[in-house]
Order: C-alpha cells, then structure tokens, then sequence
C-alpha cells in the first residue's frame, strides 16, 4: 500500500488543484486551506483567522460547531443513535417532527405535511415541481429572471443563470421566464404582465401547474420582491389552480429576520422548499413543507437515500430552540439595522461607484456600478480577513451574510474591514493616480 | 410556546402517519420506531432487536455506528473541525483527496479527477451527465431497461421503472433504453442490437454522449451483466466515441466484493459515480469520478451546497482504511460464499415457488415466481426480527444485502430466521393444503 | 362495386357529417355546400350567391377562378406540362424563379435564395425554425404572444394559442413567449422588456436562434404592430446575432399594401415565409426565402413530396404580373380606405358595443365587447350572403378580407349587408326592448 | 421593372444553381431542365426522352398527365368549380367523400372517418400522433428503425435517418425506435423485444400512445414486414390499448399491388395516413383515416389552409376509378413479377456485387455489397434516359418504382438500359481491368 504523501499542514491547495476537478469554485476566491471554525469565525492550517461573512451560502445561520448543537449530536452518536434510516421510522426524526410542528408550524397557524427529499435544496425543488405537476396535471411551471433553484435538471430549468443553464447541455424545458418584481423599474408592475398572459388563452403560456419564487433572490443579486407584489402572485395562484412555491432554501431559517421569508407578506405558499441552515449545523438535510389536501403522493414516488440524514434531526431539532423566544429575532434586527446603516454610509461615500444598497435582513449587500469593483472588494476583505461573495448574474453584488448569531463586535469588525478594503479601492487608489506616472 | 405532545417513547408511528407526508415508503414496511443500532444490529424503542440485512440500500456498508469510524468524527466535531465550507478547502477534504488517491485509485492503476456534487447519488449521476454531454457536445444517452439512477429530473431520465417516471410529471427525454445483459435470455445477446443501432445511421438512435449502466442492476431486480458484456459496452464506447459511465452507486465501496464493482470485468470507465457507503458512516456525501481529460468543466458549472460534507470526509478517509489489506475482501468473500449457499439449497428446496437466485457478492437475492411471495417474506422475517426488502419492477426479488462487516453468526442467525419465514410460507401452508376442504 | 348514393345536388352537409371527422371547422360555420366561384363571389349548389370576405383566409388574393390565371394553368396541362416533379428542375419552376427574382425581389432590393418546402405555411415555418437553428447553433427561439404560425409541432410551438398547442398531446419547448407590440398597452414599450431579457445573463431566456414575427397578427386578431417596433426587433436581432423571420404567409402577398407586408417598416428580415396566396389561385405552395449568406443547407436536409408543385409555379409565375405596375398596389389603397372609413363609423355608431377598429390594407375588422357578438356578426352575415370570420384568441374581432381584386361595388355592397346585420343586431334589438314585456 | 434575363431555353441548371437554396436535391442526381411529362415518360428541354422509374416517389402511380384525370380537372376549372375552400363543404369534396366510402371502404370493408390535413403526408402524420395522443391521454409513440414519416418536427421524431433528424436543430422526443421486422436477422423476432419492454413496467419504455409503422419501408430501403409480425404488432396494439398507425403515404395507392398494404397482412389499423398519389395527378392532398370511436377531434384542433385542395379532390375521385375492376392490380401483378424475374436475374448474375433484391409489387431494389455502386447505377440509368433513385440509410439500394399504368414495353425498355448500365459497370470494369495498364 502506498504511503500518503505528507501534504497535511501546508497551506497551499497543490493537492486540491491536482485531484480534484476543475469545477471547484469557492476554493478558488479563498486560496487557503481551512482548519477549523466557531461561531463566525475560521481558522486556516496556519493559524490565521477570518470573519466569516458568508456563512455556506446560508447553511451555517447558527454559526460553526454551535456547542449546544454538537453536545446534542455527540450525545446521540455516542449513545448508538442511528446514523442513517433511509425513511425507516426513527426516534431522531419523530423528535425532529414534533419540534417542527409545535415550535415552528402551529405559533405561525400554518399547516404543511412534512416530506424529507433528498437532502439538498435541489431536491426539495425537484420533489416540490414534481407535486405541483401531479396535483395539477400541467407540465409547465412559472419561474422569475435571475431565480436561482439549484443545478439537477429539473431545477435547474427553473434558475435562469445562463452559465448554469448551459452546464446542462440538453435543452431545458417546462418553465417559463417571467419578469421578477422591480425588473422593468419601479415604474412598471411586473405581475400586470403575468396577469395579462395567464388570462390570455393566446398569450402561449401554457398554464401552469405552478409558480415558484423566491420572496428574494440571492444568487440572483438580493432583489427583493415587495409584500404587495407577493400578495398579488398569491392571489393569481388561487384563480388560476396553480400552487405557489416558495424556495426558502436560502432566505429561509431566518436569514431575512423571520423563520419564513414569507411571513412578513402575510401569504400563505402551498408548497416551501427548505434546506441550508434547516440541518443546524451544516449537516445536508432538506424539507419539502406541502398543504395537507396537496399531499398526494404515492409511497416512494420521490425518494432519495439520504432522506433521513438522522444527524441532521437532531441537530435541526436543536436549533429550532433558537426560535423559542424572541431574542435570535431581536439580534437579527439590531444586526440588520447595523448592516443597513453601514452600507447606505458607505454607499453615499463612493456614490459614483456603488449603485445601491440591496438586501435585507442579515443578507445585504452594494450594488457596483463596475461588476469587477465587487469582486475586487471580495479579494480585498479576504486579505484582511473576512469571508465574503459576489451575486447577480453579473456578479455586481458584493454581499454580507454572516451567521445570525454573530458577535455584536465581530461583526463591526467585520465591517470596519470591508471600509478599509473600499478605501484602499478608491480612495487610496483616487489619491496615487494623479500622482503615478503610468503609461 | 405549546408544548410537544409526549410522544416520544411510545412505538407506534402515529406521528409520522400524522405529520409527515404520504410519500414515505420503508417506514411503512417496518412498522416501528427504530431507537438505536450498532453494527448489524439494529433496535427500536421498545428495546426489540432486529438484524439488518438492508443496510440502507448499500449506505452502511461499515454497518452502523462503527466505532473506529466514530472516534474520528467525534474527535474533529470536538476539535472545532470545519463541518460545512460549500467547495472551500479543508484539512478534512485535503486528508480525503489523498486517500482516496493513494489507497483506492493508485493501487488499482486508475486515474480520476474527484468531483464533488452534492451529497447524493442522484447529483453524481446529474452531474456524469453533464459533463459527458459537454466533452462530447451529444444529448442523447443509453440507458438499459431496470436501470436506476436517481430520481431528481436528469437522472430519472435514465431510470426505467415506469412508476417513478410517472412521478415527473413530465416527459422524460434525452436518453434510449436498451435491453440490459441478459433481458432476451442467455441466447440472444443484447450488445449486438446497441451496436447494430450505433452502425445504423437509419436506426433512429441519436449519436449518444454517453452508456450508463450499473454492473449490476440493485433496485432493477439484481441482474448482474457479465464481464463480456460490459467489455463490449467499453469498446463500443471506443468505437463510437460515447463516454461509459458506470453508477457505482449501490454496487460501489465493496458490496460486491471489490471496492469498484467493475474491477472483475476489468474496464476503465470514463466517468464513475459513487455515493450511499463512500460516506463511510451513513453520511451523505457523493463523488464523480472523471477521467482527467474529460475534465473540462469550468468553476461552478455544477455545484450545490452541500457538496462539501466534511464530517462524511472525515468518516471516508477512516473507511478506506478498510481497504488498506485483503481482509475486508477475504470476509466478503466468506460471507458471499454462504450466503449463495443458503439461497442455492433454499431454491432448490422451494423449487415451484422460486425461479432462480441472482446477484453476487453481498447482494443476493431469491427470484419468487409469485412477486407477492417475496413481500410476504420480507414481513415474515421482520416479524422474526429481519429487515430486508424487496426489488425488481415486480418487486419479486428478496434480497440480502448485509453489511459488508456482519459477524459470521449474526449472518447465520439471519439466514436461519429466513428459512424459518420460508417454512412457515410454504412447508406450513403446504401441510394444512390437503387438511383443508376446498371448494 | 356498391354505387354511391346520389347525394350530390343536395345542399345540406349530410355527407360531411357522416364521412368527414369531427375535425372539420369552417364548414361549421358555413352551413351550405359550394359550387362554384368567381373574383370574389361564390355559389352554393342551390345557386345562392355570396361575397366572398374571406377569400380562403388570405389564400385568395387574386379571387376565384381568376381567368388569365386559368388559361396559363389549363394550357400548361394540355401541352403536358410537369405537375409534380419533387424538386427536380422544371421549365415552370425555372420561369417562377426568373419571375420572383426580377419582378419582386430585385425591384424592392432584396436578395433572397428560394427554398421551397412542403406546399403549407407550416412547413416554410418549420424549414424557417430549422435553418435558424443551424446557422447560429442555438435552439431557444422568441415568438409572440397571439402569434399563430401554424400546427405541425415545429410550428405549433411557435403558436400563442391554448387550443391549439393543446392538440399537441406532447409539452410544446424551444420557444420563448414575449409580449408583442402594444400588449400591455400603448404606454409600456415591449421591445425594452424583451431588450432587458436578452442582455440579462440571468433572465431564464437561453441565446435565441431567431425571432419568428407576424407584422400584424392574423388570427391573434388583427394585431399590427408599429414600424417602429419591428425596427426595434430587427436591430436587437442583429445585436445578439439572431436570425429575424418574418412570417407573411397571411400579410404577404399584397393584403396588407405591399407585397411584403414588412416593406412599410424598411426592414429586412433573414427569412421569410410565404405561402397561400404565393400559389396564386389558391393552389398548394411555400416559399421560404433565405438571406444567401444563411443558406447554408445540406442537399435535402429538409424536404417533401409536394415542394414541386408545378401548377403553383405556372400560377405564382402569372400572379406577379399583377404586381409589375402599380394599379393593385392602387386598388388596394382605395378598398383599405373605404373598409376603414365605414368600420369607423360603424363603430362610433356602435360605441358601446364595439371596442375598436383594427387591422390595416385588405384585413381590418371590427373588435367587440362581448365576443359573441363577433360570431353573431358573422351568422347574420352569412344569411344575408356574406362570408366572413372572426379571429383573435377569445374570437372577439370580426373581420374583413375580401380578394384584393374585388370589385369596388361588390366591396360596398357586402359592406351593406354588413351594416344591416348590425342594425339588425343593435338597432332592431334596441328598440324592441323596451317595447317587449320581459319578466 | 426590369425585364426577365432570356434563361428559358436552355437546357442547364444554371437558375436553379443561382436562385434556388442549397436543399435542393434531387435536381442535383437528374442534371437536366424538364420540360413535359406523359404516362410515364418525361422529356426535358432540349426533346430528351427519359422513361420514369421513379414516379415521384410514390406520387405519380397513375403517370404524368392521365387524360381521364386531366379532363375532369380541365372541366371542372373551366367550369368555375371551387378550387380553394379552406374545409368549407364543396361539391367535389362531397363526390369524393362518397367515391372514397363507397369505392375504396366499403368493398374492403374498413370503416373510418376521413379528415383532410394539410395537403402532405408529413401533416397527416402529425395530425394522426396528435389524434393518437388525444385518444389515449399519453405521450410516447413506437416508431421503428429507418422508419420515415416526415420532415415536420413532430414526423422527424419518428423518423430514424440521422441526417434527417439533424437537421432539426432540437432534441427529438416523444418516441421510442424498436427494431423493424428482420432488423437483427431471421432468426430474431424483433415483436419479442417490443413485447417484453411493453409488459416490463422496468423497461424505460413508457406507455406508448400509438405504433406507427410502414408496411415496407420505402426510403429505409425496402425492408417489408411480413403479414405475421404486422398482425403480432396489432394485437401488442390491442393488449396496451395503444393506436396503430400504418403510414401509407408511398405504399398506399397500390404500390405494393393493393390499394392499402396492409390488406393483405388483414390487420385493421386504427389510423392510417395517405398522401402521394391520393391526389391522383401529383396534386398536393392528404388523408387521415380515423376509425370513428378514435374521431375525437375538436372542431379545427388541428387545420392548415390548403387541407382543402379541391382540384386535388376532383383528380383523386377520378383516379379511384382505377380501383373498380381489377384491372389494374391485374397489372401491379404483372410488372411486379416481371420486375422481380429481372432483378433476381441480375443479382443471381452479379452475385458479388449485389447483395438480395428488396421489395414488393412495383417498388422493388437492388442491395448493392458497395452502396456507391447503387448511386453509380442511377448516374448510369440517367445517361441512358432511365430515372431511378437509391434509398437505405447508407442509400445502397437501387430502386425501381415506375408508375402503376406503366406499358409493357417500357417497362421491359426500362429494365434493359438498367442492364446495360450494370453491364458497363462490371462487366466491362472486369474485362478493361486487367487490360489496363494503371500505376
């Protein structure tokens, strides 16, 4: 047997550019190797630490190795608890159930099925279209410019990411693109578009078994939809016969401020997609949430050998304590406030440079007039030590998302980083150029 | 804040028939709620045990709660080890990359770049599918008839059981199903007719990107292909310049008694997906291996969230240690060895009821001529403390898939309660026949 | 051999509703059998007379039985001409080619090669969509809504209607649905949204290989769209390198003012479809013309039994001379003016009932509140001798297409009878109501 | 306006070459300019008289310019009679409605509806899968290996010629190719594939709607099913209530010696689709037959503007008459023989180069070993005033299809110039060889 060779406490991702495949991506912006993590903070091998205001993309609402969460699943797996169950009845999962329906469903008055796909995102996205189009019996599915819902093939008919789309390399079918809200200004309400086409029988939108959204669009370049617009794609869905899906997949678990991104518009989606922070601690782990009377699927119809990631139970059972009282919101709110101040400061300093402020809750961002300015910041941040990604289809949107449960001073932190970074961007940059002497 | 219900303790599954959706499947075959396992062993709450001849489909081929495996993990959870980093590097993922390279490829002469998709089998073969697509710029794909490769949209496009691509809801398209080794019976060999179509510019056979097939078909009803069939299938692939894919999935990581269950046949494929036991502990994680000059992708043209599970890193790189000397194989072997003799004799004693024994390695089954028979066996052994389940389109296979790590004795006691349940079907009910006073 | 009942000579449909299939439409509407015809009057076997609005949906231009049409026709015959020739080279063909070229393309500085497919609109729609995708290798392409292209499942997909795409029995993909001028009002522009999508990487619309476009729409309802407007289409054609096809197998031929009815807007579309009035005397004929530097087909890459058919060329060839001075062009623009004078004062007449006038050159009509009340226009019509038929998605317009070679008396007088079958349906309704003693 | 350039005269393809597309085909193989046509002789410009072993592919089995057709053509134009009529009900609509039942129908007692798509066969095809599909409510069609049904997308995805398809410029879905009777030899029955993927709810095939066959494949190179595997695959029809479908579009009208193929096999289609020579002049005209409980059409579910050819109508009543007596399949009978004396003289003499002759009544090959010699043979044929044309995926057959009406000693004529063009080939080829004196 050959002896590994010792690359184990180098820093440098030799090992990773020649074994793994050239698909890796992140790696790529953040060039180290990393160690260890807690809270919103990281480490990499050689000791050097970073602000995590990334947090997985949303996987990690709760910070790395919550102790309270590790010292559940520890307990579990040191007492024999089962790992793995297929959809086998289990302890971890019953628990998991009751916590879900008591602690999170019933003080919101809604009522879901809980269905356990695969346990990613695009899972719960494909279970979610494959329902809508059973209940219905449409094909056709309405999804929004600049949506983003996950790269299997059935989801990914739904993103609108031309980059990812064209990774496919068939044909993708079964949706329709239409006009998110704000997408043609202010001035022009998107959903009157879908209104016109849906009540058309000419109009060559077939109808749809469904329409899936997100209440923000964070791979899409935080664009928000307001609750009025929500309302009204709601009430298109029930005169219509179409199920309303709502992807929570990312803004979900609280990121924009409440569990459900949804909730501050008061609608009431047929289906919800969960995944990311639903796991608690990083762990894959995804819900489908269906109306009861929507809930007609045969045994096995959808499944998935991961759909009862039981770790992934009991940590999530753990962390929806988090939800119990008011205090996680609280913080989410001084939080988001804090953030919100920060970058509209920011943003009327470098006026010419940076759009807008876009985002709420504890995922914002700036808009850059120069896409490459918001990648620029991210290397930058890096260099100082905070963790921090693009979106939009351009990659114009520098965005923080750092866990919910952040230190206070971390975050400013965190943030005094990011002004250093732009000030060494622009304004260092402003005052050297008269003086350089460059070609 | 309402209080949870005080389920917990009791056995039954009321809150699972209650609060999860009608899509669950296994839970409704062993009706319990299962509490803890170890090994082979499983128990539900009310402390009742059960020996595991299921082994979650093939992802517990180190059997549960492996305490080598555990140690690991609950070392690096305790040690602040990084637990989710999307596709950033890590010291888990690093020690894995190695690993995998130096224990499992290097030794068996193969070359393969490491993707990793999301957590599941499904995005591997979504992903294979993919990439073949791009380095040929093909669409079309082979498939063979009780092939399963998953069920998010690109894959369940390959899989061919009619009940779960019922469940899309659309028209599957993209792939031609030919008949698999073996499906016209042993005279006619069904690789003349993929290469008559390949040959025939009339045959109405798109150019394909890619074949994929399992060596062995698990869920299709255990069919394993021969070593020649699957030689031919490679040249085939030469000759036509199609890439051959081969889903590992199930067969993978020893189950049918080397670690690629290819290596007998002595093929190269182009790409392999490997998911279910590369976890090593039941934990989700997925790989796509792909030959190093098909790897053309460009960053993040497939990705998901949950692509880096680095507890599942941590589990793999301990499991692989499995792999290190012959005496995992060895026990396969022994194991394998019995187990085809207790199926051979069984059929030979139940001759009218069964039609053959299929599979290899430790994935064997019995063939009922009833397919009920073989759900019948599957509850009569679960009341003797047995889980197995059935496959095959008419589910009327039973079959035994252990862990890989069973002790001898726990195998033979499941054996025994088998025949048992076999006696009690038929020697039983054979005696009362002519006691009894038909009409 | 059975002799067939002597049915002929009766009027009723008998025949047709016992062998035609259900499938059978206009007939419906029209309940008589015709006979004869001639310019634009026809006769049923009883010998009723009627003026023909409708001249065969745009397919008779140049009236019934044009007799110097007829004569090139039967000489050709009787000195046993070519009929049918697939696309073997003919003295007919040869001549039309000359014919088209010099006396309609060179005049109007359009340079165009000739393809022709099958003898339907459908099928020089179909051949338009396949070149467009081989020349710039991509598949998605952007129609409109209420746009009607035709019913073979290329075409279809292309097609806005909900009945008719429904007939498909198969999900209809590959196209893209935007709204087309003025859908949403005279106040939002539409091309800026289809602008928006396109330079959106992120907008869920995949490149397009073409934009397929009627100037004004037929059966969508006499929708025109602005010069304006279709300049905007063809310069955001060029900007993303699609293909710009015009579909003028209804607004071709002259019914619009010109014989191409894009000539107004002085754009220059890639392709064009012709079709029904090209064959001159209603005979069976496409046309698709191909910029040269476009037409790059492999020999027979699409093809059809009837792309000869020889008759067609005989009478397209005599057709255009219609077209060699400018006495048509001038009929045309007199007929246009007085349809449109007396629609509009129909229309003021008539202001609560109807909503506007629509349409431009030889098809305007008249769009109704209620849509019924188009079919009832169009009964009352038909007994008073008038043929005439609704169009639009809900059947809401009825319109006015006679041959653009009617007689100026014969146009007054079925604009009459018109007249009074609205009078009829309003004034007469009108004032009976108050007179009548209803519950 | 510019006068037309004096092209009209002379004998080459110089117009065609300039003004027509690149997709022109055939005119290509016959490098002349025709100018009349009779019986089944043509001649071309300059007075060269070839003898028509070709018939229009099907579309001229009553010969150019029959005079009994021609004169009620003739008359019924001079006459003022209906040319166009979209599907309105006309007197030669009628007469032929009821000539079909009564002269066609009835006699072999078959009961259908009769609908009228657009004037081609690849539209009566689409119209029959959408019929089909309507009916029973699925999607997938059975087509088989070299099948041809047509260039419209929805015809091309039954179509199995790869560069036929590849010229779509889309994926082709919607249909599942099976081997054709004889595909893997004698020994295999290719039905037990079918069967078995059919009752194997594993096999990937779903459930298809219709089976839609041609008795003899015409362009996939003459293969002929036998009467036993067309009744198994009715009767596979009839156990998976799917639709049968025989494409008659060039074996229909007596090609193959009755007036539909499948007479003799006695199998009952539950549609069939005719075109070619229906039109019974090569006018442009197609049927569907549908038998009356599958008639489940909406009014104008499907349509196209020239479903109603009227001088189509008045030629293809006339032409039935043929059908009165059995004169004319008493000479189908004759030439078929003397064709297949001829051929099998040839391929006996030629043993070599010639493979097995194809083919049945008067469409009937030659299988050349080396497929350029079957096109060498039509150049050859060609220089000595013969047209024929090669079909086979790799066009290695020489086929021989003159029209029905044929004289005797044309024929014979025919079939000596065919003689002394393979005499040129081989045996002149053989003796000059060793003559010769080449590097």
């Amino acid at each position: 047997m050959t002896a590994i060779p010792n690359r184990i406490g180098s820093i440098d991702q030799d090992v990773f550019k020649q074994l793994e495949s050239e698909v890796r991506s992140y790696c790529r912006s953040f060039d180290t190797v990393f160690a260890k993590a807690k809270g919103a903070r990281l480490w990499d091998k050689k000791g050097r630490e970073y602000i995590d205001f990334f947090a997985g993309a949303g996987a990690l609402n709760y910070g790395h190795n919550n102790e309270r969460i590790r010292s559940r699943i520890v307990d579990y797996m040191m007492n024999d608890g089962i790992t793995h169950s297929l959809d086998m009845a289990t302890e971890a999962k019953e628990r998991f159930l009751l916590t879900f329906q008591h602690k999170i469903l019933k003080p919101r008055g809604l009522s879901y099925k809980l269905m356990f796909p695969g346990p990613t995102g695009t899972n719960s996205v494909e279970s979610a279209l494959k329902i809508a189009r059973k209940v219905t019996g449409r094909t056709n599915v309405i999804a929004f410019t600049n949506a983003f819902h996950g790269m299997s093939l059935g989801s990914l008919a739904a993103t609108g990411n031309a980059y990812k789309r064209g990774g496919a390399g068939v044909s993708l079918s079964g949706t329709t693109f239409l006009p998110y809200d704000g997408y043609m200004g202010p001035l022009f309400d998107t959903s009157l578009l879908m209104e016109k086409m849906l009540n058309d029988a000419g109009s060559g939108v077939d109808k749809p078994a469904a329409v899936i959204v997100e209440t923000m669009q964070g791979e899409g370049g935080l664009n928000a939809a307001s609750a009025k617009w929500l309302q009204r794609l709601e009430s298109l869905c029930r005169e219509h016969e179409m199920l309303l899906i709502v992807d929570d997949v990312q803004m979900g678990c609280g990121r924009t401020g409440t569990f459900f991104s949804f909730e501050e518009a008061g609608i009431r989606p047929d289906i919800v997609c969960l995944s990311k922070s639903i796991g608690g601690y990083g762990l894959p782990m995804a819900l489908t949430l269906i109306k009861p009377e929507y809930d007609i699927w045969n045994p096995g119809e959808h499944n998935g050998t991961f759909r009862g990631n039981n770790l992934g139970f009991v940590a999530a059972t753990e962390a929806i304590a988090f939800w119990e009282d008011g205090t996680l919101e609280l913080r989410i709110k001084e939080h988001s406030f804090s953030i919100r101040k920060f970058l509209e400061r920011t943003a009327a300093r470098y006026g010419g440079k940076i759009k807008e402020v876009r985002g709420k809750g504890m995922i914002q961002g700036l808009v850059f007039n120069n896409p490459d300015d918001a990648g620029q910041l991210c290397r930058k941040a890096f260099e100082r030590g905070v963790i921090m990604e693009t979106s939009g289809s351009r990659d114009e949107v520098a965005k923080l998302m750092p866990p919910l449960t952040i230190e206070k001073e971390l975050l400013a932190e965190g943030m005094a980083k990011l002004e250093a970074s732009l000030s060494e961007m622009y304004d260092f940059a402003e005052q050297k150029e008269p003086v350089g002497i460059h070609p």
